[in-house]
């Protein structure tokens, strides 16, 4: 993995066989990002896991062929003083037809490139809502939360 | 709504129920943007209709089941002294496929979490281009423009 | 064409008729840009040609009819002294459906807005990874890359 970074911008590459959100939460975690964008990501997914909210749990949906990473999006929060990913994606088969979602699981296939924005000095938290069961990013939390 | 900034940089956060329109002007019209790109969103959407520009209008298509926000792309401009918006997306479907184009309208499911990166000082336009009757961004309006 | 900036951050206008590679390789040739995010597109593309890699090479996919951008994501990066660009797309078609991929060729149809991310100072390289057949980009490139 390579990371580079002017100001609050990171440009990243990770490489082919890695976890993508161990990859992200090392990211994370080596340069203390608390808050961020995941702006923007392409390249392609060996395998994944798709999942599709649908008011109780994801339906998920497996990807075993190697996909185009044509979309990946989403934030990094902090949650249980551990790094939080939400990411969702676009994915692009042989077909060139594309499945996405929210991203569930993922291992890079030759390379993902992505630009991170982070909020330096914040920290975004994703506290449970458990009137739905779902941990929801909260860009303020108080000390108290 | 929460929004919180570092630098031009905003994160978004939109909670469920809202007008996506409604709320992103309300932002745009609070913090006095009036140049931006619309850099990243996802989520959810409880209902939608997407559009499709067939050379003379945008044949539309209406989304009642809720989507996963797989991709929110555009910019933030300004006309007839209020913000105009350009937003395209993809939607992800309880079948995982995905369907998108052109937004016309989308109500928020769940909440959307979306990044902005504002012009500061700068104004874009949005003049109505009379050959295609479609409005177009431009970003260097004139003061005789 | 239009390109304006604030500090690293730039928004660009492409024209009808326009081939996009051309008008980006332009742009960054104009602005010295040797290493950037290209964040975000957005607009419509008359034509196009996906590619889905099969492990040897691309498969090509032909799209001839109009279709709504609904996301461009990639690199700039500087190979043999020339503009790299790496763009993934998302494109929805008349029945709202998306298809995408790597994107090997376009022509801009009324306008593509885009959002584009700079790393003044830095050069990204994307060399030739000889055991695969693809370049990949490489964010420090040493002086004897």
């Amino acid at each position: 993995m390579q990371a580079v970074s002017d100001g609050p911008g990171w440009m990243l590459r990770i490489d082919e066989g890695a976890d993508l959100f161990e990859a992200l939460r090392t990211f994370a975690t080596t340069h203390q990002v608390r808050a961020a964008s995941i702006v923007e990501g392409i390249g392609m997914l060996q395998t994944a896991e798709l999942g599709y909210w649908n008011g109780r749990e994801y339906d998920p949906h497996a990807i075993s062929v190697p996909h185009e990473l044509v979309a990946m999006h989403g934030s990094i929060a902090e949650a249980d003083g551990a790094p939080s990913l939400h990411l969702h994606v676009a994915l692009g088969g042989p077909d060139h037809r594309i499945v996405g979602g929210h991203l569930l699981r993922a291992r890079v296939g030759v390379l993902v490139e992505a630009y991170v924005r982070t909020f330096p000095g914040r920290v975004f938290g994703r506290p449970m809502d458990e009137s739905i069961g779902l941990r929801k990013l909260d860009l303020e939390p108080g000390p108290t939360r």
